[in-house]
């Protein structure tokens, strides 16, 4: 959509975001089964737990909690917080930044670093939102080859001596769209390159609890020894994401100029939401919910999986260890914008994966979320279509 | 303070913001009487109404409140705000933007209009948090003449003839620093010259409610025919700013583009949060709470101006009729900086107004706030910097 009145800023450009919001326009239709979105399951959601926290510290802080806080968090969930960071990367981390969900922390870390003309390489396909944020800090982007295993570090290598990239964004766990998870091997060479080439590697890993099979994998930034590896975390999928919190971890001079662009963002992430995930952290709470989590969302998996081995000759699809996504290749021919059409008809939703691609292009592929649907929705959504894939062979 | 170690993007070239940090940093030394910040008194601060409020949204709407929100806003929220807005500026209102804090709309704002280079007039003296805002976006501050009223039109005209300005950033009523507020007719020619001239005005309007003498005046947005201002509301005076809930409102193409922008900013304002705010709305809290606060700001305000009376000839001071700052200027020979040091050993702070000027100067100046002090505080306050002014005549 054009506007001729006002001259908008030259950032949004090349930003339209317009295909992916009139896909969830049509998604919000009533009966609609959705794989499309990457919402926790509503039974994820503790709200009776954050009832009662929120009430409590309320009664105990009401009046700190209203209050202005700091920029640099609120006192006592910057301590948990810490702790908590320290023991799930079991590494030394030297600043947090508590922040108003880890797309906030993704957008400071550009707004610190991203010169327009920069380049940043990414994985191909990746994350959307993020993508747009890059892209309204006018980097250039400049994708990774990938192979199953996620990006191949031979390809990452050339890119960066090519390109002299000014930042590297990685989903390395359970990526967001193609559920690839990278391997130690390679988590440990991206952090060589990056203190090698000294350029920035943003780590942004949401989903690392949702591990439903395999062993859990050390960050990219417990191999970093010389502060280029800034790591996003966020407790949206595994408390929630309506809170908004998230934050950001790394070296203590990366995060001060965060600090500052904050100041001016948005002053400090609400006490409120700080205090609550501060009291998630302090009581200990979250291993319990992350079992009850990864129980049912793994058996989500599975069956969703069972349902694509079904799929028609010609099909291929990744086989994720945990995280929210699968990616799917339809044969050759196929494109998943045209079949969308027909699969809302029947009311059945997914997102065609050519809008998580760099430069567009893989029309036959598709992004397909297990975690917000039931088992019987996933039950008859995949045999939905199976059978439109089939008509259409 | 500079690293040699990680190139910084260029936006924060001419941003340090230390020197303010530096002070809040001394003043949060306990037994410190504070006319500096702008923090609202604890007793305004609503915490048993908060918490009842929070108690309930999350037991009626706690899987909606934690599940991800649209970047739009939370709907009930949205319809309240709308009513609200439109009530309070006696105006149509053709869109509405939730966001996390005014602060957030001021960024987004700028996100949406500012390309680097472009000019900016701003009042002079203006508010610092913003003015850094502005100069991340590599904006080009340009201040306009004020008088006792406020910002001048003649020499506005000039300097939006000299300048095309992109942007007009002005805080009409009770302006921090400088507590004065804008007449009516010059409220209504600044719309009329964004207009004709095809600027965007930024009326940022957080104080408009801490009203404690004379009559409210209408909004420039009242004014506006065209589209051309865009309105920035807070609810950090009125109900806490801890919860960081404001609004931006006006042209829905100026708002979509914002919200196009907040998507990848933090993806949308906190439910809960703004679920909090509805319920204030919707319950009609506003009207008697805000009377409470003005009644206590207001016997405040006139204390300190009746202790302001007292200091030596040579001092000079603004008679707010509201908000929470008095803007004064000491005797042309003296420097507040230096002043600090003296008023900071006798456990008094304020904050140099030098600080909120564009290109600094002013060094006789000093801004004060008095919600967040006690009636006792103000008194021994004021009297020991008026002891030392005269100490320093």
């Amino acid at each position: 959509m054009e506007c001729r009145k006002y001259q908008f800023a030259h950032r949004f450009d090349q930003v339209t975001g317009s295909a992916i919001r009139e896909i969830f326009k049509v998604i919000a239709q009533p009966g609609m089964i959705s794989f499309a979105g990457g919402n926790p399951s509503p039974d994820a959601l503790p709200d009776d737990i954050v009832r009662e926290i929120s009430s409590e510290v309320l009664r105990d802080k009401g009046k700190q909690i209203l209050q202005y806080g700091a920029t640099e968090g609120y006192p006592s969930f910057l301590e948990s917080l810490s702790a908590y960071v320290e023991a799930a990367l079991r590494c030394r981390i030297p600043a947090v930044l508590p922040v108003t969900g880890s797309t906030q922390a993704m957008d400071l870390l550009c707004k610190a670093m991203i010169d327009p003309g920069d380049v940043i390489l990414v994985e191909n396909p990746s994350f959307l939102g993020n993508m747009q944020c890059m892209k309204l800090y006018q980097a250039s982007l400049v994708p990774v080859e990938s192979d199953q295993d996620g990006m191949i570090i031979s390809d990452l290598e050339e890119k960066i001596i090519q390109y002299h990239p000014k930042m590297l964004y990685t989903i390395p766990t359970f990526q967001n769209p193609s559920g690839k998870t990278l391997p130690e091997d390679r988590r440990k060479a991206i952090a060589e390159l990056a203190n090698r080439y000294r350029f920035i590697v943003a780590e942004d890993d949401p989903y690392r609890d949702l591990r439903y099979e395999g062993t859990p994998l050390p960050a990219i930034k417990s191999f970093d020894t010389d502060g280029w590896v800034v790591f996003l975390g966020s407790f949206s999928k595994i408390i929630s994401p309506g809170l908004r919190v998230g934050y950001m971890a790394g070296d203590p001079d990366i995060i001060r100029k965060c600090t500052v662009g904050k100041q001016s963002t948005d002053v400090h992430t609400a006490n409120l939401n700080q205090a609550i995930v501060d009291q998630f952290l302090r009581r200990n709470l979250l291993p319990d919910h992350i079992r009850n989590i990864c129980a049912s969302y793994g058996s989500k998996m599975s069956l969703m999986l069972k349902k694509l081995s079904e799929f028609p000759d010609g099909c291929r699809y990744t086989h994720p260890q945990g995280g929210l996504f699968i990616w799917a290749e339809l044969p050759q021919n196929m494109n998943a914008k045209e079949l969308l059409n027909l699969a809302i008809e029947k009311k059945v939703a997914y997102v065609p994966g050519t809008h998580f691609c760099v430069n567009g292009g893989h029309e036959n592929t598709i992004r397909l979320n297990f975690s917000n649907s039931t088992p019987e929705q996933i039950e008859s959504g995949m045999s939905i279509l199976n059978e439109i894939i089939k008509n259409n062979l």
